[in-house]
Order: C-alpha cells, then sequence, then structure tokens
C-alpha cells in the first residue's frame, strides 16, 4: 500500500534588513519572559565580521547575559563538536542559544542543545550506524539560528551534519526537536561573503531546490506508520511551491550577488532564495547530488579555495554538491522528463537542457571546471562511489533505484564540464 | 522610516487521506509521551457525520482518555464559548486539545485552551475596545487542529471570532500563542460538506487569497519595534507564494468539488487550496470584504441557507466575505492593476476584469446574487457602513486608506451582482 500523508514543519520566520538587531526580544519571547543566559555560538571567520558581537550586544541591551563560543570548526567534527559541548556544559546554565553563522555554526549550536538538553553523549545519537541513532526525549532549548552566508538552509532543517574523524565518515544526527525554533534572515549579515563563497554557497541552494523538486513523489513511497515518519518525506506539493520560487529566484540574483557582492538587492533575494529552498528540502530531502558531495568533501587532498580557511584543504559543501549535479540530472531526466524542462525553464535557460543550463550557471559564478581541478581522477571513481554508496538515507530519496553503476556513471561523468 | 522585515509563522501540518487516523500518535508526541486526558471540541452538525467519533476513538487506541465536548456554536458566541470554557474547565485537567470541525469549532478549542491555561475571564483577552486586550502570558496546551470544511483557515491563524451579544458586535481574540500546534487536513473528513457549504466556505478560501495578495505591503508599513510586531505584517514574498499556488488550485477544483462532493481529487485540492490560503492570509492578513464580512452577518435578518442548522437566520461566514469582493476589488484596482490583472489570470480567467471572474464564479457554485437577496436594501448601506468602519485592525491592511464614502460605494455597488 502506497503513501498518502505528507507532513511539513518549519521555524518560525523573521526575515529582512535589520531582523538582527531585535534577537534579545525575540529571545524573552521563546523563553516566556524568563530567559537570562543566552549561548551565542560562532566560528572564528564569522567572528572576525564583528557580526556576532553586534548581535551579542543586541542581546545584552535586553538585559540578558551573553556568553560567545566563537570556535565552531568550518565542517564540524565529532572532536569539535565536542569541544563546543564541554565548553557549553561548563559555561552553563543556559535559557536558549543563539547561532550566528553558516551551516557549520548552525549545526554545531544543534549539537550543543542537543547535549544541553538530553542525557548521554553525542555519539548516541549519531544515526546508526555509526552511532547511536538515539531519539532525543527532552524538548531542546529555544534555538535562534542567523544564517550568515546564503546557502545551507540549516537554519530550517532537523540535521546536523558532522565528519566522524576516527573512521573518515560524514554522517549526521537527524531528528525534528534539532530543528531551530526560529530563523532571522538578516541580508545584511550576509554582505560580506567572498565571491567563492557567494559562489558555493548559492549552489547548495540550487541543488536543495533541485533535487527536493525532483525527489521521490511523498506518495510513491510505502505507507508508513505514524513513528516511521522522518522529517524528509519525499516531494509535495510544499517542498514544490518553496523550490520552484527559490529557483526563479536564483536566476535573477546568482550571478550578480557573486559578481558585485554589494549589490544589497541580489543578497536579499539569495537570502530568500536559500531560505525557501531550506523551507523546501527540510521536508522533502536531497538525494543523488549530496549522496555524492559527502565523498568529494571527505576525501580531498590539497584543494583550498579562495575565500576559505587555509589552513587545510576544504572542497566546501556547495562546491562539493554541484560537482556531480550536471551529470546526476542528466542521469536522472528520464523519471520526469517534465520536471526537468521546468527547472531549466525556472533557471533562466531557453530550451536547452538542464545539465546544460547547469554547467553554464557554474562556469558564470567561477567554480572549478570539475572533479579534476579539485584533484580527482579517473582512479578516484571507485573509491567516491563506495563513499556515496554509504548514504543510503539520502540515495532513498532519488526517484529512482540508484545502483553502484549509475553513481560510477555519474562520477566519470563530472571531471570535467567544460 | 518604512519597515524592512517580515515575520512568518506556522503549525505543523500533516496532510492527506487517512491523517486523521494518527491523532493520537501526534498527540503524545506533541506532549513528550506524557499525555493522559484530551479534550476534544466539535460542534452538533459535524458530530452527526460520526467524524469526531472516529477521531476519538483513534485517540483512545494510543491508551488516552478523551472528553467529548460536541457543543461548539456555529458563529461563535461569547456565551457559546463561555459554556465550552465551564465544561473544559469542570471536565479538565487535560493534556492536550483537538478540534474537529469548522471554524467554529477550531475558534472555540483555541478559546478554551486560552482560559484552560491563562487566568482571567474571556472578556479580558478580547480585543481593545470590545475587551481588555490582555496579552496571554502562559504557553496553551498543544491544539490539534482538524478542519472538516475546507475553508476558514482557522487551522492556520492566531485568531479566534467571536460575537458579542450583549453589544451586538463581532470581534475576536488575536495573540501568536492562540495558533494550533498542528493541523491534520485529512481530504475525506471534508467529503460530507453540503454543496452550499463548499460554495461559502470556498469563498472564504477564495477571498483569503486575494485579500492577502492585494494586501499592503509589509514594507509599505511604517518601521515598528519588536514588541509591536503582529502576526498579520501585510502582503509579503511567502504569503503572497502560498496565495497564488491557492487561486491555481481554486480554479481547477472548486466548481467540480461544489457540483460533485464525491470528486476525491477535487475535495482534496481544495482541502490544499483553504491551508495553502489560511498560511498565507495568516501571516499577511485581509481587508476590505473580511471588515465588511462583519456587519453582514451580524445584520442578518431572516436568511437561512441550505445546508446550514435551520434553527436561525445565518449568513455564513465565507458568503458574508464574498458578497462585496467583486465591488471591493473594483475600487482597489488602481492600487496595483497587475496584481488584480494575475489574480484574474490565476483563477483562470481570459482577460476579464477580476470582478467579472468573481462574479461569474459565485453564480457558477450557487451563491446569492447580491445583499439584496440575503434581504438588505439600499436603506442599509449607511448601518452596514458604520459596521464595517469599526473593523480598523483590517481596513489598515487594505493597499489604499478606506474612507466611509469608499465603503458605501462597495456596499451599493454589492447589492445586486447579476
Amino acid at each position: 500500500m502506497l503513501e498518502s500523508v505528507f507532513t511539513y514543519a518549519a521555524p518560525g520566520l523573521k526575515f529582512g534588513r535589520g531582523a538582527s538587531d531585535e534577537i534579545g526580544w525575540d529571545v524573552q519571547q521563546l523563553c516566556r519572559g524568563e530567559a537570562r543566559r543566552v549561548l551565542l555560538v560562532t566560528d572564528p571567520g564569522v567572528a572576525a565580521t564583528g557580526q556576532p558581537d553586534r548581535v551579542a550586544d543586541g542581546i545584552r541591551s535586553r538585559g540578558l547575559e551573553v556568553v560567545v563560543f566563537a570556535r565552531s570548526r568550518v565542517e564540524p567534527t565529532d572532536a569539535s563538536l565536542e569541544e563546543a559541548i564541554a565548553f557549553a556544559r561548563d559555561a552553563g546554565p543556559f535559557d536558549a542559544v543563539v547561532a550566528v553563522g553558516g551551516g557549520s555554526s548552525i549545526d554545531t549550536a544543534k549539537a550543543v542543545d542537543l547535549l544541553l538538553t538530553n542525557e548521554g553523549g553525542l555519539m548516541d545519537y549519531v544515526n546508526a550506524p555509526v552511532g547511536g541513532g538515539r531519539t532525543p526525549e527532552r524538548p531542546l532549548l529555544p534555538l535562534v539560528a542567523v544564517p550568515t552566508t546564503t546557502g545551507t538552509g540549516a537554519e530550517s532543517t532537523t540535521i546536523c551534519v558532522l565528519d566522524v574523524l576516527a573512521l573518515k565518515v560524514k554522517t549526521g544526527i537527524s531528528h525534528a526537536r534539532l530543528r531551530p525554533t526560529l530563523a532571522v534572515v538578516d541580508p545584511d549579515l550576509t554582505m560580506t561573503q567572498p565571491a567563492m563563497v557567494t559562489a558555493s554557497a548559492g549552489m547548495d541552494i540550487l541543488c536543495h531546490a533541485l533535487e527536493s523538486w525532483t525527489a521521490r513523489w511523498f506518495a510513491d513511497f510505502d505507507a508508513k506508520q505514524p513513528e516511521q515518519r522522518v522529517p524528509y518525506c519525499g516531494a509535495n506539493p510544499i517542498a514544490d511551491m518553496w523550490a520552484e520560487k527559490s529557483l526563479s529566484l536564483l536566476a535573477g540574483s546568482f550571478r550578480r550577488a557573486v559578481h558585485d557582492g554589494s549589490d544589497a538587492e541580489a543578497r536579499e533575494q539569495m537570502a530568500l532564495a536559500a531560505t525557501f529552498a531550506g523551507l523546501g528540502f527540510g521536508n522533502a530531502g536531497v538525494h543523488v547530488p549530496h549522496a555524492c558531495a559527502y565523498p568529494i568533501a571527505g576525501r580531498v587532498r590539497d584543494y583550498r579555495p579562495a575565500g576559505y580557511p587555509d589552513d587545510e584543504p576544504i572542497v566546501p559543501h556547495g562546491m562539493a554538491v554541484v560537482m556531480t549535479a550536471p551529470a546526476a540530472f542528466a542521469f536522472l531526466h528520464d523519471a520526469a522528463p517534465e520536471r526537468h524542462r521546468r527547472a531549466a525553464e525556472l533557471l533562466g535557460g531557453t530550451g536547452e537542457p538542464l545539465p546544460t543550463v547547469l554547467r553554464r550557471l557554474m562556469r558564470d559564478v567561477g567554480l572549478p571546471s570539475g572533479l579534476a581541478e579539485l584533484g580527482f581522477g579517473a582512479g578516484d571513481v571507485d573509491d567516491l562511489v563506495e563513499g556515496a554508496l554509504k548514504q543510503q538515507r539520502l540515495l532513498a530519496t532519488a526517484p529512482v533505484d540508484v545502483t553502484e553503476d549509475d553513481l560510477a556513471t555519474v562520477f566519470r561523468g563530472s571531471l570535467e564540464h567544460w
């Protein structure tokens, strides 16, 4: 018997220039006026912009004490999360958590909030089989997520992504309780993103929208019992709407925001696109490009893009995701030709296939030309396929069954895009 | 200085055929597994369909005790709400409230939940100047709203509408805490709506979408302090999206659902349209047609439509709202010609002005031909205008300032639509 029900949930949202000035008031509302101490989580790069201090001062002006943890790691690991948790346990108790930064700061805040409120250790809650897959039994502290990059949608989602260092695997913690209580999206905070961060994070928006828009339809899954329902329930009428609108916004603003970071209107449209895509994929799910991104990011050798911390090699998340997108959408086309045609059109294409539209956009915003430029070769394909196959939770959201051979075709088709 | 920020909030949503079978599980999730006793609020007409009993049995099958209050009044009054509150206080304590019915049952449940959890009396919380305008200080019990009509959007909104009998005025209680925690929209529950209920409630959907789509743009209001923000913040990019999609859904299903109530696909599309419009207007607001509906419903003489309780005269809410819509949108056209053109197009029009598209739809679904058929004449216009002017909260959401003369023109243009 097939499924007939879909679910939808979202954080409260405050959107617009200046929205981040009011967070002290918002925290008090969420805490029924009883908040005294707030933990603010950010990362060193974002802290250097001065924005987290400004947010902290605004919260203090409402009579609250703020403790700042500014050592979130870009691409969190179990070790970096443990450090944040230990800091918070030591500096607590807190009444609320505020995250200011990209997906890494927001995800770090989710893990900290989880372990401040629920018993056990971090690995207990990490998705099985890597971790214990434990369900958080108690509600978390109110979490206000304030994104400073326009990409991850972490402010809307129920997942915290991390690398487990000893196992060299990227995995996550996923539960409805991890969804932030309130997303405060202030386009003014995104103006300082370097061009490559805007380009890479923007590709994350694009893939959130395209993957949720092309995900397996919710009613094509087997019927579930209520306790089996997950936040990511497949494409559905609501997620579709967010994805479509996000693609339209990207078509009008992505190139502009990358080429002129001071274009306030383009920044605002990108912030809206990121929020919309997050609200969509946060309920539908993502699939092939995201599954392929895990081993690409995890197996990086010495690639160091401009605009990111240069202390170690990194393939930024959005860049890792979009690298296989043209080949993945070529592979997935026949599952829903009309959707692929419509997506290309929403992105401003004029009749070309979706992969062509994607490659042109990647090139226009200055992304690397393919996996080869990131340091991968044909000899890495088997290894990358093995890594992608581990992301069964994501692959299950694809509109067709995805085999080892299919993934190899996708990776081989992603070495050189132009 | 003008506003730059908009806010958005929504209940969790479970949508689809069979969704109402799982409410016992949902209640336990919302109560962290600690729920024991649930109050189910419904009205006699809906109770007669057997659906509330079925929902109650489903909840009981999860080990919960359910007490049913089946005496909600269609169009609640202060007296009917007081009766429900007294019942609930007497039969409590409860861990959660479930409302099964139309907007009246859901609004009754909101008032009951408010007074089960917050001190004081009903009139303390009613909007000033009619009531005390008190702010609920404590969170309410989890409220699961299960609409059985496709119209009101009460499952998404922060307002409870009531008639204050002694003052002969329709007013409300409005606060973010009144928004249901979870909306369970099961199209199977809407199949029993009589044709006139489908037509009238459908017009409520239509006006929610059209009024939020044409409301004053959020950034055209004066800038607010955080404590001044209200759930209804004017048209904005998110509310726009819900409104547009709702209009498209109505274009494809409204006539079908009225003319063949057993058309399951049309019922599902109408349920989706109602949900979408509720999620939109629940954040943007409504204006002229809703303001005019209050005195139309309040001053009814002897109109008794098919499909509604026949113990007293009634102008159903959606019918009252749409009666002035063609004239109101003719009056408002020049404030945003492009939006009016687009709305007419989304509703399936082929170039005609929006009022023409509206009148045709009203006629096609069997609505009365105007205020005259409801028993009003030109001599009632002054009285109706006086009543509409009292709805300043709604009129402030209109895209232009609305004068006494403007309202008189709207009412006079609504006596006979064909």
